[in-house]
């Protein structure tokens, strides 16, 4: 299969479908079916298998999908059988909670580098790591291969710093910020926006 | 148009899309296109045109859609021409960010009250809001008629909190807690997972 003839919507699905199997692990499981796995996620069987399907024969007709070998699978697939080094930019109350989230370990991803602007910050310790100064993100990004960065700046200093991050390497940023970043192509941007997900169920309401 | 026949997966798209219209009319723009909507998200005009089509007609073949109309009317659906009040739970890192977030204000949504179970935060000023007992979470929430809420908590706490926003009349939740939560039927609730974002990216790696 070719990376390009995947639809990224169907990309974008992958890691929810993996969670569900993490969820499912957790919980003892050893079997389960895309009909069980629709069910939870709110997406139709038919929907999950041709997900699947663009990837390879994962399941068989009649007796579900072996959870541990599909995680496997999709891990193999977003490329986490790996671990990510990943640059956190911004260390205020949102760097802070994300470098004490607990949710990166074990799912492919660990902070490795903190930066901030402010003096005050600079210098100080946060989860094992000492804050570095934003003047250092470039090289350092550049001369510890990373590839993967957070962006939790206030909206006014994160186009520079997705630029800086872009020139020293990396492909891959989540962004914060509340402003929509210019990269180049090649460099994947994705965002958190809470207001998109309370938007999503207010539409019930 | 019954709310029952609308994919879950199609109301998930409406806000992305309300979202790029918002950006294009604070570039100025008055029309635009399924196709250059398209080209923006990573999502086909085709799918777009058959989205929309599920709640009305908004553009005219060769005209495109008008931007400012086509965003009175998602705000309508979706429900945000009212502004919705939320509950912050949890007045750590992640509240404090929450807190001061900007991108609440004029799409739909302000904290009204935020709530900790630590009494040193407790009765402290946070974005001109006073941090409340968890203890008065319920009689709140209830007085207060509040129908959203964002659980910020560690995810020890997350389960039992959900379960008073319920009780409490709560019908929507946005939980950044690491956990999956458990309410009845009739409840929304929607996650908040950095790591599925990440993860969709280093596919492509």
């Amino acid at each position: 299969m070719s990376i390009t003839t995947i639809p990224d919507i169907v990309v974008g699905r992958l890691p929810i479908y993996l969670r569900a199997l993490n969820f499912l692990a957790a919980e003892g499981r050893e079997i389960t079916s895309s009909q069980e796995l629709g069910d939870r996620l709110g997406i139709s069987s038919a929907q999950i298998r041709k997900d699947l399907s663009h990837f390879g024969e994962f399941g068989k007709q009649g007796t579900g999908y072996d959870i541990a070998f599909l995680r496997e699978q999709l891990q193999r697939i977003l490329q986490i059988d790996q671990i990510w080094d990943v640059a956190l930019v911004g260390a205020g109350d949102l760097g802070h909670a994300l470098a004490h989230y607990g949710g990166f370990a074990g799912r492919g991803f660990r902070i490795v580098a903190v930066f901030d602007n402010d003096p005050a910050k600079i210098g100080q310790n946060l989860a094992n790591l000492v804050i570095q100064d934003n003047q250092s993100l470039g090289s350092v990004v550049l001369a510890q291969g990373i590839r993967v960065a957070l962006i939790a700046t206030p909206a006014s200093g994160a186009q520079s710093v997705a630029d800086i991050l872009v020139n020293s390497g990396v492909k891959a940023i989540l962004n914060y910020a509340p402003i929509t970043l210019t990269v180049p192509h090649g460099v994947r941007v994705q965002y958190i926006d809470p207001v998109v997900h309370l938007q999503r169920m207010t539409f019930y309401l």
